[in-house]
């Protein structure tokens, strides 16, 4: 167990060795802005801490959860971001009917990497909490990836992530 | 694996009904406050998002993690989080020698509820993964439990986790 997450979180150590908390170098004076949870993905949405949070509020608010995968140095996380916090239909459908969570590190749900660990991805998750790897964007070799051209495409899925909930559930 | 998640929640619901995502009749106008991942703990101290994070930088930064189970609602752990935010050599020493974590969700690891489930509670992770469950505070029925007067106490223990991180590792 213990190994399984450290395989899993070293995958994206190479990727990310220059990302997450500042080193040391940074004078202790100088005041830091707290860290918060959107991290740029939407400041005026209400986001889950992490994946077991997520799953919980999915369940007992009968909402689909949306996880956005992404690092913090990674100009293509950083693309969709920009795009994904100002696409205002995005934002209001996020926050209305959907559970959301970002993260930078791999969770231990292998069901959230149907393709693989890459950034940025974009994976629903049911209230019954099963993945629906059926849900997909543009790009055959990474099946869960979106770019910032594709935000009416994520519309799409998220409207049919709910249409799901309606119809399967 | 779904249901020990979900019943690993559940064992908070019945606590925490009122915390977490205000509820829809918020005025959905009123200008949100962004959440931070300190919760008031320490604004300027950098924290871990979730315990796979935590972990992560436990292990490749040889620091011990100190992981903060607590409710919004709780009004022992917001005793305990102004008291710890308001102490200048713990925050200090979590700002300098640790990776720092605060939940308000369990997560599915049991090695971190030794004897249950109950907030606040602080426990102790060295690099090697290993959760230090010899590092306790003053109540017997409750080993990980901290009041506002125990700050020294917990000063203590964490010099405790950084000597045995020297002497045993």
């Amino acid at each position: 167990m213990l190994k399984g997450i450290l395989s899993v979180l070293l995958v994206l150590v190479t990727l990310s060795s220059a990302m997450g908390k500042p080193e040391k170098t940074t004078p202790k004076k100088e005041k830091r802005i707290p860290q918060t949870l959107s991290r740029g993905w939407g400041d005026q949405l209400i986001w889950a801490q992490t994946y077991e949070e997520a799953l919980f509020w999915s369940r007992s608010k009968n909402k689909p959860l949306m996880i956005i995968f992404h690092l913090e140095d990674c100009p293509h996380s950083q693309a969709l971001k920009k795009a994904f916090a100002e696409d205002k239909d995005i934002q209001k459908l996020a926050d209305d009917d959907f559970v959301i969570l970002n993260l930078v590190y791999e969770t231990t749900d292998k069901h959230l990497s149907p393709d693989g660990q890459y950034v940025p991805r974009i994976l629903f998750v049911d209230p019954s909490m099963t993945v629906r790897a059926d849900i997909t964007g543009r790009y055959a070799n990474r099946l869960y990836a979106y770019e910032p051209a594709d935000m009416k495409l994520l519309l799409s899925n998220m409207q049919r992530a709910l249409k799901f909930l309606k119809t399967e559930l």
